[in-house]
């Protein structure tokens, strides 16, 4: 009986890992959950999977919470610090999904505390890759990928390292606008960006996914995970999305990581691993998908995946810088107060802003407030016509 | 510094392994060598990588190698007994590519001896796969899958065993005759079967190639490398061959080993397990490959596969016949005595003429006195239009 953490319960990857535990009641206990804001949800699941401890991120939810769960014996806390305490909770396996800065500092305080962690949170990555894989290292414990590419990539090394491969490569659908021109691209609608053709995700991962900025933001956590070089690190343009990650070995050996487009096979993978059990997910079949294609990204049409790309080759503060302001833009495209070719734009004009200043260090706390910096400067910047 | 004995030294599997050695001559040393008739190349290759030994199967060619070896220092022999003293000379890897029966005692006698092996002999595992894993077995030794497909699902296997795997599955190029009507295939020339799409390989195994007879007997062989149940061994057709080989898990996972179809590259892989080392083979580029294509293979156009199948489900010394039987077929075909239709006819009224008589046993003796009972019977019941 494995004892579970779920920060980021109500989520996609919190309720695709209830779905597995449901099917195995024998093996996996959910011992404590948390959520942002979604008190119901929460609440729901909480008297559903009994947790001795449920945390909501939203500190005004605090009384709203205990009410629902009254008289179920389950302890309720609200704000980061409950967060933080959830995570901290006694459990084999932590899943770290929780979307967001708002996942850095809980996640990060169970990886220091030695706890294992399957992570989904990017920005633990991105934001602080060096402190976190650092604070795990020194924990001695194992960071499980949770992405679909990770993981396929975590599967294909096998009982290899990164540092004895030649190319780690992250394969991207493509996104709506893969054969899109850049004219099209620039003037495409919120709709058109929502409208992905093989993962439903959050509609903020959606608009990365259509601008391959979140291809590029798993290029740098890729770089952190399994400790590899920025030039080591590819990505192929894959419509079908069945190939998720491969590495490539001197003798000309790749092993790949394969699945259908369903979240729980990694899911899965991290909760068993290094054993298996059935995910729920259909088997793949080869026949039937019938042809598989691949064809090298267009950083021109794509801009956002050059930018990360370039902030991955800086390192340092750059990612971090990367990341918030994309954040901004995104937001600002979903609002409807810029254009999708805007996005790239401003977030490149951030980048070039923050190349001239100091990287405060690499420690969780400078690296969050960077990103509330960031923030602040890339809604100063703008442009009068975006608000 | 590796010693390595190469078995089958001027075949395409032994030029091959001395190509990989020349590039790496600080990491390997070739300490004895053996060929079957070809007396001026093994001579050429003796003088160029100065083994301590040298031995040619054919008893008669004594004397010639040793007057091509004189001066050099190098000890040679002739006859099943110096091929099996080959094999048997201390190293740290056997090179078993003898094509054929005759190579089954030499590397049975190396794996019993506790070599550890890299293994291409087919007939070792199709003929006498019980005995062959289990003195390796009982050595304590490894033996290393040299077929491209087997070694792909090795390399894909990872930490894992097969006991751990819902399937595995190895793919086939399908040969010529992939699209052929059923008629058009059973009509086929002799030339029109060697024109294999991806591979250049000697005669006969081009001609399985074409039948699928060839993915039959490597079903056979991986049921006994990786100790799989039959009913988990699937085949799929994939004219790129770029995928060799993959595994399936519980949770949806798949894990697959890709490379360019080049020889070079499983065998650096056993050369150098668990290091890796450049190969000369070319990197893959899938973005220049661009598209994988799959599909079931087709049992009633290739009935060759069918007949394996039924073999390899029946277990025992059935496949042993098969691949006798087919052995005598294909040598018919290739001499002009039958067309590619009664290929898989003339294998099946063999088989159906063994499934009525006692298995001899799983040892190598009664295997090889088997495969010989066999080839005289399909001889003698070669329809007198074949002959």
């Amino acid at each position: 009986m494995k004892s579970l953490v779920i920060l980021g319960v109500t989520g996609s990857i919190g309720t695709s890992t209830l779905d597995i535990v449901r099917r195995h009641p024998d093996r996996y206990r959910v011992v404590a959950m948390a959520a942002g804001r979604d008190v119901e949800g929460l609440a729901a699941l909480a008297r559903e999977f009994r947790p001795a401890f449920a945390a909501v991120g939203d500190p005004s939810a605090a009384s709203d919470l205990a009410e629902r769960l009254s008289g179920t014996g389950i302890v309720s806390g609200a704000g980061e610090g409950a967060v933080v305490d959830a995570a901290l909770h006694p459990a084999d396996l932590v899943i770290g999904a929780i979307v967001g800065t708002a996942g850095v500092r809980p996640t990060y305080a169970a990886v220091a505390a030695g706890r294992r962690v399957a992570l989904a949170n990017k920005e633990c990555l991105v934001c602080a890759g060096e402190a976190f894989m650092s604070a795990a290292a020194r924990a001695g414990t194992e960071v499980l990928p949770l992405d679909s590419e990770h993981n396929a990539i975590h599967q294909a090394l096998g009982r290899h390292t990164a540092a004895e491969i030649e190319r780690m490569t992250l394969t991207a659908s493509g996104g709506p606008f893969r054969s899109w021109s850049a004219e099209r691209i620039a003037a495409a609608t919120r709709a058109e960006a929502l409208a992905h053709p093989n993962w439903a995700m959050g509609a903020k991962v959606t608009i990365d996914s259509a601008s391959l900025m979140n291809k590029g933001l798993e290029l740098i956590e890729a770089r952190h995970l399994f400790d590899v070089p920025a030039d080591r690190l590819d990505v192929l343009v894959h419509p079908q999305s069945i190939v998720h990650g491969l590495v490539s070995f001197a003798d000309g050996s790749v092993t790949a990581g394969l699945a259908v487009p369903d979240m729980r096979v990694p899911i899965a993978h991290c909760l068993a691993h290094p054993e298996r059990i059935v995910s729920g997910a259909r088997s793949l079949d080869l026949a039937a998908v019938a042809r598989l294609e691949f064809e090298e990204p267009d950083l021109v049409r794509f801009p956002a995946l050059r930018l990360a790309r370039e902030a991955l080759a800086a390192g340092g503060m750059m990612p971090a810088v990367l990341n918030a302001a994309n954040e901004i833009a995104v937001a600002d495209f979903l609002a409807g107060r810029c254009s999708f070719g805007e996005i790239p734009v401003a977030v490149e004009r951030v980048l070039e802003k923050f190349s001239h200043r100091t990287d405060p260090g690499e420690d969780v706390e400078a690296r969050l407030a960077l990103d509330g910096e960031v923030r602040r400067v890339a809604n100063e910047m703008r442009a009068p016509a975006f608000s």
